[in-house]
């Protein structure tokens, strides 16, 4: 049965450029290191002020732009490698709006940690980032409107199709906006950034893996143009490059990502969802963020002091994190509920909370929806 | 006659557009100086040493990310404005590939600008950023031959046309490669990246319009699809947007424009002379360029010795430049030919050398060679 088997080659293939990918960003990333603490890009471990066995000690800032640079090249390279072996499968406009995309949001991550640069443009230059995938969204803007008679019957009145127009393209510039801003608000202790990127990103894989075989099994038709396909294109040398960068990020951290990688990886998952047309199912993994984000509102818009960084305090006597109530984030939520911990146990706590919610997202998605749809 | 009017239409928007930019970015800059001021992004002026006037002061660097970025918005804002009003004109897959392109080159430049990259680095990665160009390249990979009979005559062994298939995209490739450099080690003094870009930028636009005019006249059908109105939407933002910034870097420089603007310059020519199918035409505008190349290959190559910086020696008695002639660049050959001058002065010779092998190359490109294809 040959698609099929292609549609497997092309998997496969991939997987082994996004293992080499994962590699050189292994190698890379020591001699990385090294030039952005030349460039004075470094930060404190605020987490173990008072630690003698850390104190005082600088870690190289913004290595996420050696992470994104190997995948942007690994991305780069095998668009070129699938021209000359399956030129059928690639959609080149909406590849390309992929890369630009992701480019820009690295680059205005890394101006960003570099230059410092002030609120707006932070939140202004996003949306033209991700503009060009607006335009390149190929696919419909209506809804299927869920069937459901309490309290009105939505169907009654707006059909079981809604076409939303300009609007839908509104939502998907607010989700890349959304996404990008609120991993970099679930932060703040070694290795969550990279730690809940690497939970999306295996959810958002397997996702596409069950899309791809059931829709093998229901047609014979050739998948190439299965936008899973092109999901899974994206997201598995997104998954092997942060992967690597997780060997260095987890506690003790030996770099940091910086703002780099947070609007990089939140800008690949926009990309993805944007551009393959799964952006509800993808906020069903963004569970914790979604829960973050409103729990942060308060903070956010002003209502209550927001100090410049919002993280639990060490105390360097246990060796553990306790929460700071008035800072409105999920990681003191944990520490109240759950009492103090060290910060290694509450990342784990926290990325097993990421997992456990992709869990329910599964179920919402494949045994829940399917009643209301 | 509608459809021509409406790629006039297209033509003054996208000036417009343009302008804006340009001002956006005279209005951004200073800003922007002053946040690569605090990060230590920041240069002596080499050519005004012991000069009291100047002495000791610290010139703001890699102000091309400014100009960059603002041209970056500029071209997906218009991408999106067009696809509102003139659906019909966009080549998306070749556009996103333009944007890929020259927004990967310029997180390369800035990068190399903080991070202080290795040579390596510098060599391979513009490869990578101009693979998405030769991919989504939809042109021929045919050349016609030249029509001589001496030393021989070349369309008896080739045939008029001789299809050179891979050759020529690797031939594409190096252009790019060299177009990004060449623009790269023309420099040195105050003004000259962003005044020769100014003069090349130019000639391709008067390029474009003469194309433009001529195929209008030619034939009825719309010019939408016509490569060269592709190319003036993505020069006149960038002339726009460089005349904006060399109102800072012309002599006495208040900024410097660091390889992120050589680097983004280097990448926007290539690209339009790639996509848009006019590479010989553009290389009759990279001719100084090419003598400095030609001319630099030794001390290039390591055959005679290469200092960091090969520019001509400032006398702050006279306030004039002088030629080193173990420095191989036309800095220094203009210096011998016309002796020693002010830096202000080198760089208007240079520039109205530019201006005048631009004509000269109009000269060959419509007088000349069509006696030849
Ligand atoms: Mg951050
Ligand atoms: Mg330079």
């Amino acid at each position: 049965y040959l698609p099929n088997l292609s549609l497997q080659w092309i998997i496969i293939q991939s997987g082994v450029f996004s293992f080499g990918a994962g590699l050189l960003t292994f190698k890379l990333i020591p001699t990385i290191a090294e030039l952005t603490t030349q460039a004075n890009l470094t930060g404190m471990d605020l987490n173990k002020k008072g630690d003698p066995k850390f104190s005082g000690k600088k870690i190289p800032e913004s290595l996420g732009i050696c992470t994104s640079v190997v995948y942007l090249v690994c991305v780069i390279v095998f668009q070129l490698f699938q021209w000359f072996s399956f030129p059928e499968t690639i959609q080149l406009s909406e590849y390309n709006a992929a890369l630009t995309s992701i480019c820009f949001m690295i680059l205005l991550g890394f101006g960003d940690d570099v230059l410092n640069l002030r609120w707006r443009y932070k939140l202004i230059l996003p949306m033209f980032a991700s503009l060009p995938l607006l335009v390149a969204y190929a696919g419909g803007t209506s809804v299927v409107v869920p069937d459901i008679s309490f309290p009105v019957n939505l169907r009654f009145y707006l059909g079981t199709v809604f076409d939303l127009g300009i609007l839908y393209r509104i939502y998907l510039l607010l989700l890349a906006i959304f996404c990008t801003n609120s991993i970099n608000i679930l932060a703040g202790i070694n290795g969550l950034e990279v730690g809940q990127s690497v939970v999306i990103a295996t959810s958002i894989i397997i996702h596409n893996l069950i899309e791809l075989t059931l829709s093998v099994n229901s047609t014979s038709a050739p998948q190439f143009g299965n936008p899973h396909l092109f999901s899974l294109i994206l997201m598995v040398p997104f998954l092997f490059t942060t992967i690597a960068l997780l060997f260095y990020n987890w506690y003790p951290s030996r770099v940091f990502v910086g703002d780099t990688y947070t609007y990089f990886a939140g800008m690949c998952f926009a990309v993805v969802a944007i551009l393959c047309h799964f952006s509800k199912t993808l906020l069903l993994f963004f569970i914790p963020q979604i829960l973050n984000f409103l729990y942060s509102i308060p903070q956010l818009f002003g209502l209550i002091p927001c100090p410049r960084h919002r993280v639990p305090k060490y105390n360097p006597e246990t060796g553990k994190m306790h929460a700071i109530p008035t800072n409105l984030t999920i990681l003191n939520l944990f520490l109240m509920i759950f009492g103090p911990m060290t910060e290694r146990r509450l990342c784990i706590y926290l990325l097993a909370f990421q997992g456990f919610c992709s869990c329910i997202g599964f179920g919402i998605r494949y045994f829940i929806a399917p009643y209301f749809f």
